[in-house]
């Protein structure tokens, strides 16, 4: 029995309208799927809910569909970025769709001192994250933020950010001392409802001067993540794991 | 400047002693690394901590190194493997590097209604998990397992495991409740240093067979991961990383 196809859309989706595909999706329709017109499908757009539609035309090209029913309300993940110094292309593609999977609500490149990668396409880590939550029943999509510089990003943060806060992972506090971890690092914070952003090192992690600078301003918490160094992908996946069960929605 | 290479080997690690490195490992320290006798690094092997070496001969096919001070006691990590469902080669090779990263001791492909994969190579399985190991300043190794089928492995599982838990990821418990998180389920389990298992299915899910069946074993602890949907990787990630916070090292 084949299983129903659930697919992210951009236009509004709302009790009978009717949504052209773009070729790429017709394509995946018909020739990977092997669907025809007639047949049931899943939509969402990371607005309106999800909603059940019919398949009112398909070729080669061109597919339209017909919107049905709506079977679920809009729902939001909570509050939580990831920022991440980029990393090469194929690890990077692994990241978006994980990050995704585990609730962030944006993703947003930074570039560290010791970050080698130089340009990062924005659509393809918006491709992903939609790939991500096509397959994991996710409603909302992550907003994509162009790349900033690590010091520029700081500079502006209070400002700009609205109370946000930044999880950063490191073994040491400002004075010295050993941090604490995530769990003990968060659990202040349960009951006061902020948005967060973790962040997250390239290769070779952050240079002392980022480090004392990031321990050094009041909106960064600073916790230690385990006794083993992490790769920069699986710092993030245990970090939006261990953020999720303290401040989020697990 | 360049940074110290470490490396794992399979010969006991003692004062004085002279090391034979096999061609892969020349191969790398020459033609990939560009070191050259005299150099120094650091070596490992899963039993002996962690020693400091001195390359003694360097060409195309052949390295020796001396073995000069240990620099770090033995250490293991807390007893926890993970069961897995194989799945693609790629997708396989960075759950093992992950998991080893994340700390488990154990890693057994477990082949259940939905596998799609027929065969697993251990022997690579093995080296993904000595790569992570290299890289992440772990002392020891995971034990690889052979592939078992699901239903032979629970079977055998209370005689042979010595008391080792499985935690099984899952919405529902075996009375249709909903489960609770992995913290919960864990805490009851705080003090008693037993050994553990993380359980994590293929593509697709367990069967409601297998569901079933394994709710209704009186080593399995069932908890949720989250209101998303995750990938089996993402999930096994999750998992161990909640583990490791509740009974583990972290």
């Amino acid at each position: 029995m084949a299983s129903t196809i659930r697919l992210f859309v951009e236009a509004a989706l709302c009790d009978g309208a009717l949504i052209n595909l773009p070729q790429t999706q017709a394509h995946y329709l018909g020739a990977v799927m092997r669907r025809k017109a007639g047949d049931e499908l899943v939509l969402f757009n990371g607005r309106d809910g999800q909603w059940h539609g019919r398949l009112a035309r398909l070729d080669k090209k061109t597919a339209s569909v017909t919107v049905l029913t709506q079977t679920r309300e809009q729902q939001s993940a909570p509050d939580l970025w990831l920022l991440f110094a980029p990393i090469k292309r194929a690890p990077l593609d692994q990241m978006a769709q994980k990050a995704t999977e585990l609730g962030v609500s944006g993703l947003m490149p930074v570039m560290t001192e010791r970050t080698i990668v130089s340009r990062v396409k924005t659509d393809r880590l918006k491709a992903n994250a939609i790939e991500a939550a096509e397959q994991t029943e996710r409603l909302d999509l992550p907003e994509i933020f162009e790349a900033q510089k690590l010091p520029d990003l700081l500079a502006q943060w209070s400002a700009d950010k609205g109370g946000r806060r930044i999880l950063f992972c490191d073994e040491e506090l400002a004075d010295g001392k050993e941090a604490p971890t995530i769990e003990q690092a968060l659990m202040p914070f349960k009951d006061k409802a902020l948005p967060w952003a973790v962040l997250v090192g390239p290769e070779g992690g952050f240079t002392d001067k980022e480090r004392v600078h990031l321990k050094s301003l009041p909106f960064v918490t600073t916790a230690k993540l385990g006794p083993r160094i992490l790769r920069a992908d699986t710092a993030a996946y245990a970090a939006l794991t261990l953020w999720q069960s303290v401040l989020g929605d697990w």
